[in-house]
């Protein structure tokens, strides 16, 4: 079928939710008219979460989230509920199925909770309603019977619609700036830079330039005090490459807005206010304390040297004290983020937002500070609180 | 095998040519140490040329050009012959295999003429040298035996050597640059632009331009009046997409450079002179004659706008003739070019320098004339002699 050749990282992640004999499986089955998953009367029959590429009318190729009942019980019951609060993370619209002839329950009312606070889009769908009709109209909530199919068409109707919902227009720099600004944005170039490329984030941050009718100039960090000068207008803001962080903030007049492209790149991920809190974790670090470095790709020897060998040696630099590093790269991630006191990410260039959210809210459930390269850097030397200047927080 | 993960697109082509029973087969077994091609003493075995992905140490992955004989006779004879000398424009380095018992015969001298012309690196390779041991040294020419093994090794060796040759340091504008230049980039965005991207022709000049130390100032069509105005020192050239091309052009005071991408990646490629050539026959274009408007790739909408609707209406005003146009995308470029009295190629922007260097040289042995949409455009709106104003040619 030609609908599997959608990656499954590009497709809507749809994650459903329940107690054990919601009809979590008998929906999905009913939803995507195949018979994939084992529907059964005894509880608990689907252990682990189990991502399924789908074909969703009118929505198209989708994944679907199967996850265990959050009502599960005993030790491997709570490590299962655990699992399915996890993939609340990765979920881009969540469904709650609740049986309608119990209502909702304390676990119904704790996920929703969750739900909410992680500001995912979702639908409540109350099953079996062939048993009891009971139609209420809320706008959050469609009455169903996986069973006789009623309401099914609905029910993916509101789906499509939820998982179409318009992104609200996303900028990287546009809304900081008036038509005609100029904006200086510096870009070293060494050994580890991509032969004859721009990464990909200074590529999208012309483009936003460019967008907002506004006009880049691009520079290396030697350049910058000769450039200024040739302009009869100041630039309206600096955006630097973090690893000339210092440079850049010399030589930018005060009252210019100086910044990064780790700290736009955090901001228009939606993760800036998290990283900032996190870069200020290395002020607790105290000696035999653990830091996860973590880099989301494993071909880019430029964030690999910053990574593995130039921010673990800043660190000791800064913080004088004994600390043990971790690293990971790649799609590995480790589940206990306790175990760290913080976690010191790239900036996910290569890593979709799905995934970056995921690892953000982890940390975010497990009161892990999580921060990432150049935002620490910046506080590292101080220039920190100037970046984030421009922005309202 | 891991070697098959090299698409054939990357590997380097090695063509091996010469007269039937020369030993074409035995030597790329010899070599390759597989027994792929049907050796045997019929002449005339190898019909169609046959591109092998194949392992040639000590260079690595490779592709292998196994093509017909050019001293084939009768009708279809001389189709293969052409079809052999066709696969030159393919070849990254032409191997001519004579039979050392023979010594070179004319074919094979028209052969070497030709690989010259084309300046393609080559190797000769006089084989069944066992049969007679007459050892010559020559810098293009080594005696073997594919029978015996004898020097098999020093040809592998040699070949490895020519397909490294190391690729002389091209650069797209940089060689017009002294440090601190200023370069102005003129980047239209329309509809039919890469959602948040830069297309690759803008990024790679950009990084061109960094590396020589120099600083891009990337601005839309409407805003290079203003941007010029505030600069203290003058750009040393704007480059311009060449859809705004007039717009940039009344702009650019005369005594700043003007170019185009189009032109300056058509020299990075090393067709400037065919294209602008190629250009100059739309002066020629007479009532029902026919034109090829070819595209390197089927999703690019930009491009598909200019080349099926604006350009056959633009030539259409500009020559007053009943012309015929003939549209091809993707890989599919004809073999017979004759028919057509030009071709008009998009910048070619999606496929590697190979296949652009084979269609330029194809229609080049065809003698018809073949230009790029930009370089056209510039033509039709007389600024083309503007536009190569900084390039020696």
């Amino acid at each position: 079928m030609s609908l599997n050749s959608v990656p499954l990282a590009n497709r809507i992640h749809i994650g459903l939710f329940g107690r054990r004999n919601a009809g979590k499986s008998s929906i999905m089955n009913a939803i995507t008219g195949q018979n994939l998953s084992i529907v059964s009367e005894i509880k608990g029959t689907t252990t682990d979460p189990v991502i399924k590429a789908m074909e969703l009318l009118p929505l198209g190729p989708v994944a679907i989230i199967d996850t265990p009942g959050i009502d599960d019980e005993g030790e491997l019951g709570e490590l299962r509920v655990k699992r399915s609060y996890q993939m609340l993370n990765k979920s881009d619209v969540a469904v709650l199925i609740i049986d309608a002839n119990i209502g909702m329950s304390k676990e119904d009312e704790k996920l929703l909770k969750k739900i909410k606070e992680k500001a995912i889009p979702y639908l409540i769908v109350m099953n079996k309603a062939d048993i009891k009709e009971i139609e209420k109209k809320e706008a959050d909530t469609i009455w169903v019977s996986a069973k006789t199919g009623k309401n099914i068409f609905e029910l993916k109707e509101k789906l499509a619609k939820l998982a179409l919902q318009e992104e609200t227009e996303k900028t990287i720099v546009a809304d900081l700036l008036e038509p005609s600004d100029l904006v200086l944005l510096v870009v070293p170039i060494d050994k580890a830079a991509p032969k004859g490329r721009l990464i990909l984030p200074q590529q999208q941050t012309i483009r936003d330039i460019l967008d907002a009718d506004c006009v880049s100039i691009v520079v290396k960090e030697n350049q910058i005090a000769e450039t200024l000068e040739n302009l009869k207008q100041k630039p309206k803001l600096v955006i630097t490459d973090s690893q000339v962080f210092d440079v850049a903030d010399s030589y930018t007049p005060k009252d210019i807005w100086l910044t990064s492209f780790s700290i736009l790149f955090a901001r228009y991920k939606g993760n800036l206010k998290q990283a900032i809190e996190g870069a200020r974790a290395i002020e607790t670090i105290r000696d035999s304390d653990k830091i996860l470095i973590s880099e989301g790709c494993t071909h880019h020897r430029q964030c690999e040297d910053i990574g593995t060998v130039k921010l673990p040696s800043w660190i000791r630099n800064y913080t004088n004290k004994n600390i043990e590093f971790e690293f990971t790269s790649g799609t590995e991630f480790p589940e206990e983020l306790e175990q760290y006191k913080m976690i010191i990410h790239c900036g996910g260039c290569m890593l979709n937002d799905r995934e970056m959210t995921y690892r953000y809210r982890c940390a975010s459930d497990q009161d892990t500070p999580i921060t990432n390269y150049g935002i620490l850097i910046a506080h590292l030397k101080g220039i920190l609180e100037r970046s984030i200047e421009p922005f309202s927080l």
